[in-house]
């Protein structure tokens, strides 16, 4: 009597989450330090100490209840506060209080936005290339996913594929910048014209179209600059964060949903947020992840190491002859494998310890990703590494 | 293009969190310490300092990545260990780490077990009087939960009704004992019974009948006896615990599924509950509050002053002339209304800044619940209100 629709589940596991037990099992036998384990997704850097020392703080000196106490139904009422005054303060979007809903982490925020604004049987929107697990998060709610084709080379939107996709039966639109796996940040341009065209849509189909922004690499952005942010561009956006990368934090689950003052039925959507999980029997993050993310909300980690990190692999890999375009931000890069098939590819850079994900899943067949969330100095002994898997296997 | 099933719901908000809202708001008019507040089961004994402690010690010295990195796909290894480990001494059932799923409390963890094994259309039995998030927990799943009378007086199961209602849609049987809001602890002559007669009907109807077993109070238990573990009398069971009322930690949110090793599929159920979080967005609880619990397995906060507090209100109540059970464990007492409409006189109730939660939703209409987690010093200053109430409205 087990749920015969999960147990299938079973025979199609994250390729990441795979590739990565591969890396601990291999790092069992050789030393972790020679798997060269670009897979997961994992930051490398350092908590930043001030948000350590706020929680050793807390439980120093709080009250049992104020600290480990039930949060309010929608969530611990400073915590809203704070990330609330943070958005407005950097972005001048005139957020409130009752417009920020605390998640466990993106995909929590992901997943109850997708079953606020759309019902069993519409359809959400995504570009390729994509996060894979947004393919359950979106199509455990009834709606389904469709994919729009890659914008080659440079990731940004396709508008052309997305103009023949969208249909009446689209009540959502879901986007990722900075990007993963891509390391692309969608521009000014790309969501000025995105906004102008869901307008539109909206304007000919007479119902809103949200859009659903996922953000969680939005403080990792190279060359001094900053990631346009969507909400600015278009009403109807829930943004989804999580402190998962800024903070590195991803094992605490914590993130928000923030909506758009002039979106449709603003004032409701986090109630909406709430009765979603009383459904799913998760009520909240943790109160200590809260507290501990409102004392330091405007601080990150030193993510500089991820901006090293990418100049290095960059600038060997289109040594080497890989097709590659430089990231604009995240810790992923995405360079063409060296054959048709990325998952042969892949397969054989296991024989040199080399690990990187087939974009397969990701919706751009013949790329690998690689996850430079890892030390500095083990990307330099990467190279010669990748420079010899090259030659020895494709003669570049 | 808001979902309207969740719209809906927001007029249907919990009756127990409106009130503990009005409390709030009532404290903040005439000093919280003057309002009767028995709405909410949000426990009052301070969470155990060696918890604390251990938190703090983790954060001085854990390196980021083992303290805040991502928990595997199933769970902090080390905290379902710990689990396993500890529940096999207890209750003499061979858990091992492949049968444990930490989860976001009771609340994840019930919410998991109905979607692992139920399929849409399927019904789910519980007995009256039952914790009324209960409803959103099974409806959302696709299940559909029906309620067996309660077996008046003492709480434990109406098998006449339940024999009556079982049916070959039944996939699953929600119990709660120690129960909120009774206060009953189920007997062993009850679970024996109980799994007897569910023995029967999984062979009649040639299907598993999973028992998911709602203990987030096992370990408030009075009059030094310990509450009997359902699992030991029944193999296809599921044990859904929180450490929210023992620990007093209901704000982070953790908890766990124990799998019991003779169930059907026992080596699999573990990886379809790591399925169903992918597809809600909600992986693994918080990384401190797993490692956390396991720092402290076997110990509790002070449990003593809810038996305290029970026998204060309990003999109160009978002087009275309440009609009431002696409660056997949680920090529920669940007295008859004075009226045959409950809701009307919680409502009369407020007059006397008593708050108590009519037990309509809890499947019981005309009784109400007093949850007597607070300090024992406002229980005793409530029972001349209480005896005062009863008198001017009822002329008790």
């Amino acid at each position: 009597m087990i749920n015969q629709k999960y147990k299938d589940r079973l025979s199609n596991k994250s390729v990441i989450r795979e590739l990565a037990a591969y890396a601990q099992k291999r790092g069992k036998e050789i030393g972790y330090e020679n798997v060269f384990d670009f897979s997961l997704g994992n930051p490398s850097v350092e908590t930043p100490k001030e948000y350590n020392e706020a929680v050793i703080h807390m439980y120093q000196t709080m009250d049992s209840m104020s600290l480990h106490g039930y949060s309010p139904t929608l969530g611990n009422t400073h915590a809203r506060e704070t990330i609330a005054a943070s958005l407005k303060k950097r972005f001048g979007i005139p957020y409130e209080t009752k417009h920020i809903f605390p998640t466990t982490g993106a995909a929590g925020a992901i997943a109850h936005a997708v079953r606020a604004v759309t019902k069993p049987g519409d359809t959400v929107l995504t570009f390729a290339p994509f996060f894979p697990e947004y393919r359950p998060y979106i199509n455990d709610t009834g709606a389904t996913l469709e994919v729009v084709p890659p914008d080659l080379p440079d990731f940004q939107i396709n508008f052309r594929e997305l103009e023949k996709m969208m249909t009446p039966d689209v009540s959502a639109v879901l986007i990722n910048s900075p990007n993963n796996p891509s390391g692309a940040v969608y521009s000014e341009a790309t969501l000025e014209r995105l906004a102008r065209f869901l307008n539109t849509c909206e304007q000919k189909y007479g119902h809103d179209i949200f859009l659903i922004s996922d953000e969680p690499y939005r403080e990792i952005v190279f060359d001094g600059k900053k990631c346009p942010y969507p909400s600015r561009y278009y009403d109807n956006t829930l943004s989804c964060y999580s402190f998962s990368k800024s903070l590195s934090l991803p094992g605490e689950r914590i993130g928000y949903i923030a909506v758009n003052p002039k979106a449709t039925d603003a004032d409701i959507l986090v109630d909406i947020f709430g009765q979603i999980s009383r459904g799913i029997g998760h009520n909240c993050p943790s109160s200590t992840a809260q507290l501990g993310i409102s004392a330091v909300i405007d601080r990150t980690s030193d993510l500089s190491v991820y901006e090293t990190n990418m100049n290095l692999l960059y600038d060997a890999l289109t040594d080497i002859g890989f097709e590659v375009q430089r990231p604009q931000g995240t810790f992923y890069i995405f360079p063409k494998a060296l054959e048709d098939n990325a998952v042969a590819f892949s397969k054989k850079a296991l024989d040199y310890d080399l690990i990187m994900v087939p974009a397969d899943n990701f919706g751009a067949p013949g790329y690998v990703r690689l996850a430079y969330c890892i030390d500095t100095e083990k990307v330099e002994r990467s190279l010669p590494v990748l420079k010899k898997f090259a030659h020895e296997v494709y003669g570049k």
